[in-house]
């Protein structure tokens, strides 16, 4: 246990929002504010390009029941962004400037909530101050919908998306089923390279109403071998359903959702900008079955919906942005909060551990090959038992007219 | 008051499902279970086609804790069609075969659960049986998310997918500002030709968090106009929000969702089968602003949410059911039930009363041309006043390990 430093934090946001990233700054937020060496607390405007920026807003000027709110607003509340932070062994122009601007606002905790490619930045961030000898504690906030961070037993945004693409099977199950004339319906799952959030349409299934199909990205996807497994099972019970993850693609990695051969752009990290992929799949098995055909995107939908949020996984992520101030103040830097699966009490518990940074930046945890079925098309039991502790609990919203009440922050600018 | 019949009752389930369309069959069938002149109750397998082919399941063989579930269940628990009915002046043949099935199983009711061309089904049958003389009561009950039905103050179906439509449009009005680079969100709802929940949107930005543009089909969309529209918002904002229904056609009456020229199907009513419309404009609008742009289809989602319905819409749907049966065994049919809002007591309060059913069949109701703003893209006040009483009360549902427990029917043949 080091001394705590004086100072002020930051925290900031990054990459796509999830239905409890901003459980996690709330966590990290009100323990700022409510710790005695923490002197002042400012939120990022969309996360490291905002301190680049000098754009920080005063935390300690919002009032406290609407940061109270922040545990069921979904998205960023800070706002986001998608930057590519250059090698400090390269270009040290940005990390002068964030130098700078912390410099200029004594800050001396900084702590970064993001998925892969953030943790990459915190952990260039994290090593530039140990070099020039700054010192400011940095850590870093896990969230993903995707789940696919390296060595926690998962990450905070996935259970609320999980649940989501559960519930939102079993309802779409049952639509589906309501003719007698029969139909396919093939529903996209986000999920770039890892199939952890398109897995979780087996709980759904698990629960009796769910895909009959599921393909991830793990397995390359053999496209006869689709059209075979869904008219199978169309000609068997005149009805299927399909869960397919955005990222899914052929033996030689090119991705389906580009079959159809339209250009796509690609975002700040190179990632092509996917989407459409649940159409395309829909016009080849039309054409292919005659039967009438339904491709159903989830869209931004699957991780906004804080309406559906699990709360065990609001819990946990508030519990991450505490544990990574009260680790800082101690003296903790250079770490990401990881979660623990602890089931020796027969009971699902998560504990809190910490990881170093650079051991999380960039690598990407996928499903296991194990927890598919062989035939590549299907989820087993081993998955259920790992994601269905992620999903309990129904969240406690402050609604309005029966509509969501969500946090609205003052974001006052620091001067 | 008339004499009861004594015989036996049928419901059938008929177009599309909604989220709250077994709340009204619950209604139906719980009612007439209770009831002492009523012999048996049976429920069609997919509606006028179950009849048809004789295809009925003992509602008296279920649980009555599993029927119970009902009201939280979405889509059709008995199955659905979409069969257009001959006219009987033109071709008997399936109303005598219907008459055979009655006569076979002493049937005296006939609740027939559906929107427009339900009630045409239904106003068409009665009217056959009065002119044989064959002694059965024939009452609609209404649902439909589109909202237009004629003669009643609302449908049930439709405050459950607006409440949806609201809350989603404010997950992903949060979402979609997420990042500083600008986006133009583009989302379509449901409804060929009436603008009733494209029009709910607005509900979310009442609660501050919604659309800048809606486009309904009950005025014609320019294109020119609505490009014009949305770089103006996006100029100004960075972002922008947009509402669209299914149906919006140009000043010719072509669909905008075939601008694409891709040929469409058409159902068995002649209703062309839409979708791919938020596609088809997120690559018009990209093309013409250079911008980020996400089209996102609600598609089926909307219509079963279940898991966020209205408590009120819950209500009401299986008051709608109750009051057919206590009505038909009271004398009435021919009739639909229809609900009346009454406000003298300065709160919202929903009457059941009755309309014949040759008033309401084949009518489309839609939205005041007036609750439309002048330049056509967005709506009024006087929709919110009338909207937000529908979607109030969080639903009761029953849950298992934080999952939807949907009615599993044991659907027993009678034989």
């Amino acid at each position: 246990m080091q001394t705590p430093l004086k100072g002020a934090c930051v925290i900031g946001q990054s990459g796509g929002p999830t239905a409890v990233i901003n459980a996690s700054a709330y966590g990290v937020i009100r323990t700022a504010l409510d710790n005695e060496h923490i002197t002042a607390v400012y939120g990022a405007a969309n996360g490291i390009k905002g301190i680049l920026a000098d754009r920080l807003y005063d935390m300690g000027q919002e009032d406290p029941e609407e940061l109270r709110l922040l545990l069921n607003t979904p998205s960023s509340a800070l706002g986001s962004c998608r930057y590519k932070i250059a090698d400090p062994d390269v270009d040290e122009t940005d990390y002068k400037r964030l130098l700078e601007v912390f410099e200029k606002y004594n800050v001396r905790y900084f702590f970064y909530n993001g998925g892969n490619d953030s943790m990459d930045t915190c952990n260039k961030i994290s090593r530039y101050f140990q070099r020039v000898g700054y010192a400011c504690r940095v850590m870093g906030v896990p969230k993903t919908i995707d789940n696919d961070l390296y060595g926690t037993d998962h990450c905070p945004g996935f259970g609320s998306a999980a649940k989501y693409v559960a519930t939102s099977f079993m309802e779409v199950y049952r639509d589906a089923r309501v003719y007698d004339t029969g139909q396919i319906t093939i529903i996209e799952i986000m999920g770039r390279h890892a199939g952890w959030l398109t897995a979780s349409a087996a709980l759904a299934s698990h629960a009796g109403a769910g895909p009959d199909l599921i393909y991830v990205p793990e397995v390359a996807f053999d496209m006869e071998k689709f059209l075979a497994d869904v008219t199978a099972i169309y000609e068997r019970d005149k009805n299927a359903l399909v869960a397919v993850s955005e990222g899914i693609h052929d033996a030689e990695g090119k991705l389906i959702a580009e079959y159809t051969g339209s250009a796509k752009s690609k975002d700040a990290f190179g990632h092509a900008q996917l989407g459409g992929l649940a159409a395309t799949l829909a016009a080849i098995v039309k054409e292919r079955t005659g039967a009438k055909v339904r491709g159903i995107e989830l869209s931004l939908l699957q991780r906004a919906a804080a309406h559906l949020a699990s709360q065990t996984d609001i819990d946990e992520a508030f519990l991450a942005g505490k544990t990574a101030v009260e680790q800082a103040v101690a003296g903790e830097s250079g770490k990401m909060v990881a979660f623990e699966r602890d089931m020796s009490s027969g009971q699902y518990v998560c504990k809190m551990v910490l990881l170093p940074l650079e051991k999380v930046a960039n690598f990407e945890q996928k499903l296991p090959l194990d927890w598919i079925t062989p035939e590549g098309n299907g989820i087993t039991q081993e998955f259920i038992a790992y994601a269905l502790p992620l999903i309990q609990g129904e969240p406690n919203r402050t609604l309005e007219h029966s509509l969501p009440r969500f946090a609205n922050l003052k974001k006052v600018l620091v001067k």
